[in-house]
């Protein structure tokens, strides 16, 4: 029995979704889990993130669907959903933009339906009552009219606050690592009023992206990139430098009035489960504090911890080794032989800006790399949420934003695998050149590209804007499919016996587990307890089932009490630190914060 | 006789737009000036702002109408008018959003129709066409995409730009004074490509706000003082505190590539008819350079030069004395008796802060000042325009300039008598108050009110945001209504025989015009040629006639060639900064700009 079949040949979007709203509050009203789960199709999605879960979580078919409300809704209603803008139509799904008010906050959704039923509905919490940010209307005064004798300036008042947090009174949050990840949730908690710490090891905010090689640019286009509160502005550049981005991150920090411990580093933390707080041993500048935290956010990188392999015969080497994240540019290798032992982004940016400079480059590639040419991905793959097309079209950040959280992961690669073809056909001759030159290509295990790659793995990419095509002419020297013998005294040396000498080698081999870093500041039991971090358990190399439908371990809580993992790219920064930020707000003043479906360790790392 | 005459009761707000637009299109395309000027009411105003005359420039009548297009019409067209968005109808007006395009340019404009003929008409350039500024679509890659051997990263080109530039390469404008208007303006000049230094005494960008006394917040509100391509993010302050808006303006100056150079003077300059260049000498942080840029703009501050009136005995004065610009704040003064000079803007922030620290404070009044309470203020005087309301209601920022522009100053304090007698009524009570402690109030020569008083002599008058209470209530002292007989060795001396003993005086005795900076930088000569800057010709006090109709000398050309006057408020340097931006971009690529109705001098200051 469904009361709510609807036959949308008939009734207009607006009328089938305000139906399916009605009695889906309906349902909610009457604390009757099972008749609003028999308002989901069969096969449905339903991702919340912490409106009702306390959790990133996504359940799958209507006994999923019960089961988050069985368990959720006595503590998250009254709900009330409404709808928050004409529905649209297309195809047979109706599509409709949602508000909703829970006991405790506000929230956006987007709800997909199909005859009348949902399939897929996204929920998102966008803030707590009585802890609404101060904006807009509610921005602050800044002068407080009036006049008062002894009282403290703006600038004063933020000097004085600024010199006691850590010392005179303690952070409720520390977060470790002020690259985008740090600096986007920091200014998320001072809105909130969280006091908070984000420290980093570095001179300047700005310096994790301005001490990289000098070429490097972000992948990734302007519209994907603003951070919370703030916009690029509408002539910065598609593709920011990376000084231009690290001054930004710098002003940034600056005027959020994020509290930020520059050269300061995380020696050592301990967890005391009686007080609830955290013991974090800190070096600010050579002078040692320790900290008392209650919250713990590592954001160190997603891919933080650098990886090398353990080649055999390493030790020997007679020129200069290191890892691709401590590589210095191009300047000093004019006239030199570089290998680079790699094939992703890192690799290609450093062999393109070594050969522009007049190294005599190597690549190697050991196995097979997901190639997609910027263009390509900015028209095809991005343009409709992320472009100044999708600005015109009414799509803000913000919607983009819910849009691409809206898609369930479980079904992510249906939508993503197009697109890649459509780019495979566009791009047909490219590729024939790539592999003419030997290059092993791959589309990801089930041709679903480079977000689905991001997603679950985190590497195995590289987005081209203009490395391939050294690569095709032989500028960028590339030996491919033929493993690694050893390290030798003057360079490396191929299974095939292949040599190749070198005065540098470079490890463009990818970076470790965010639990490392957890293993490294904490312990290795927490690291062991709390598990891999990123991937959705997909099955598919280096993302290991059992699915998890989330990224693990990401912006939502985890098996260690009030430890957390925050970062990722630009939008996620921006995105999922609101709902991190939300979480971190809920627990300081007090509101109950039951978590629904707490993931599972099933990976060490 | 008129051909347009329309009936707008019977016909559409949409039709009567459009049938003007289309009857003044079709006179432009004919140069028929006197049929263009038929189609306005015979009391009539047109502002125009660079799109025909290349000139700040309202006129008045069907015959300034005519004139005005006689003598442009064939240097700006073709030019086509249409209809930007639909008509609206406002008792018996119509008002309609116009975008145009002329031979040179696209530009926007508001037409306000009575009867069908054009009661006001604003028209204000844009763009210049072939010199578009790189935003949204035609926004800058960022990466080159490619890779080309020797390429300089963005950082290096940046930094070897910021090098050259005023040594091995001269910029064509030079900018003299970086606070909000110098950087304002230095933004727009960079986006047109146009090579600019903005120079400045301070050690950073800001420091005009950041080194004042320590109480300091803007008294107009956020949404009047956004900056060019950057809004303030929604959680900034209402009345931004000092040290707010001055680390924003020095992250500005940073992530929009101005060339501003710190801790430099400029010393001298002197213009070189030949060349069409100036020779200006500057200091920067202790290196003589010289400068050659075409253009010159004194962007100083419109209250930049301190005036202090000549008291007797001020010589033999034992104590501290200073004016007000120089004031530190109130932190040393506590206990100590303090004499402030004057009951504007200055006088009341500082004897509020003075008392706030303590200090026995007292103010001689020696005119009338017109007072006006910030919460008032922002309530009935900006609401429409400028707040979270105007906003909601979608008018922007630039539409609310545009709006503010289009109200011709002739009969702008029609507009504005209304406003000030509404907060006369409702803070009745206070006003009386005020008087009972013998403050001398005035509303302006015509009850017109703050903003007239600011666009004619940019003086008189206090925002009140605190210290009318301590006046009304003692605690700052109040002498008013007698003159000042001398300062002697231990105080401030009356007409009528009171002595205030003081251990400070500050003179909070206002600034000179503009031109007096010319007079110091350049010569005499050249400050009497250009004359006095800022003042509307009103024929009110310190605004003498004849009227001119626009802020005089300022943003526009000057009877010195190649000299500017730029500055104003956060909403002028705004606004204004594009109509000087695109004045000085067409002379750097040679567009004619022939100049419609050059300002004639009457005052020499």
């Amino acid at each position: 029995m469904n009361d709510i079949m609807i036959d949308t040949d008939t009734i207009s979007p607006q009328a089938a979704a305000q139906g399916w709203i009605d009695a889906f509050n309906q349902a909610l009203a009457a604390g009757d889990a099972q008749a609003a789960s028999r308002l989901f199709a069969p096969v449905c999605y339903w991702r919340d993130l912490i409106a009702f879960t306390w959790n990133l979580k996504t359940v799958e078919t209507r006994a999923g669907v019960h089961d988050l409300l069985a368990a959720t809704l006595e503590t998250t209603g009254p709900v009330t959903f409404t709808l928050a803008e004409p529905a649209t139509q297309s195809g047979d799904l109706v599509e409709a933009w949602l508000r909703f008010e829970t006991r405790i906050g506000r929230g956006e959704g987007l709800v997909r339906l199909r005859n009348g039923e949902a399939w897929t509905l996204l929920t998102a919490m966008s803030e707590l009552k009585g802890h609404e940010e101060p904006m807009h209307a509610r921005r602050p005064m800044g002068a407080e009219h009036g006049v008062k004798p002894g009282r403290k300036s703006w600038g004063e008042a933020r000097a004085e606050a600024a010199r006691t947090l850590g010392y005179e009174t303690q952070p409720y949050v520390l977060v470790i690592g002020g690259g985008q990840g740090g600096i986007a949730l920091g200014a998320r908690l001072r809105q909130l009023g969280v006091p908070t710490i984000v420290i980093d090891k570095h001179e300047r905010p700005g310096d994790q992206w301005r001490k990289r090689y000098k070429s490097l640019c972000l992948h990734d286009p302007v519209w994907y990139d603003h951070l919370p509160y703030l916009d690029f502005p509408a002539n910065w550049p598609v593709f920011s430098p990376k000084d231009k981005i690290a001054d930004w991150l710098e002003m940034y920090t600056k005027v959020m009035d994020i509290d930020y411990w520059t050269k300061t580093v995380a020696q050592s933390a301990t967890f005391d489960a009686a007080s609830g707080t955290w013991r974090v041993m800190v070096d600010r500048d050579g002078v040692a504090v320790t900290l008392r935290p209650t919250h713990l956010v590592l954001a160190t990188g997603m891919s933080g911890k650098p990886n090398i392999p353990p080649f055999k015969g390493m030790d020997r080497f007679r020129g200069e080794q290191h890892h691709s994240s401590a590589h210095p540019g191009p300047d000093a290798y004019a006239g030199k032989k570089v290998v680079v032992i790699g094939a992703n982004n890192s690799a290609h940016d450093i062999c393109a800006a070594l050969w522009e400079h007049g190294a005599d480059v190597t690549m190697i590639q050991r196995s097979s790399t997901h190639i997609v040419r910027s263009e390509s991905l900015m028209e095809i793959g991005l343009g409709d949420l992320y472009s100044e097309r999708a600005v015109a079209n009414g799509v803000t950040t913000r919607k983009a934003d819910m849009i691409f959280a809206s898609l369930p992961y479980r079904i992510m690669h249906e939508f993503q695998i197009p697109v890649y073809d459509a780019i495979r056909r566009k791009d047909a001759d490219f590729y024939a050149a790539l592999e003419r030159a030997g290059f092993m290509l791959d589309f990801g295990a089930d041709d679903s590209g480079l977000f689905m790659k991001y997603l679950r793995r985190g590497s195995g990419y590289y987005i081209d804007v203009g490395a391939c095509d050294l690569v095709i002419d032989g500028s960028i020297k590339l030996k491919s499919g033929v493993a690694i013998e050893e390290i030798t005294e003057t360079g490396v040396s191929m299974a095939d016996g292949e040599e190749f000498p070198a005065d540098l080698i470079v490890y463009a081999t990818g970076y470790g587990s965010m639990n490392g870093w957890a293993a490294d500041l904490i312990s290795q039991d927490v690291a062991d307890k709390v598990g891999k971090v990123w991937g959705l358990g997909s099955d598919t190399p280096k993302d290991p089932g059992p699915w998890e439908g989330e990224q693990r371990n990401m912006w939502k809580p985890t098996q260690q009490e009030n430890l957390w993992f925050h970062g990722g790219n630009l939008h996620q920064s921006r995105h999922y630190s609101l709902y991190l930020a939300l979480q971190l707000k809920a627990r300081q003043v007090g509101i109950p914060t039951p978590v629904y479906g707490l993931q599972e360790v099933h990976h060490l790392h």
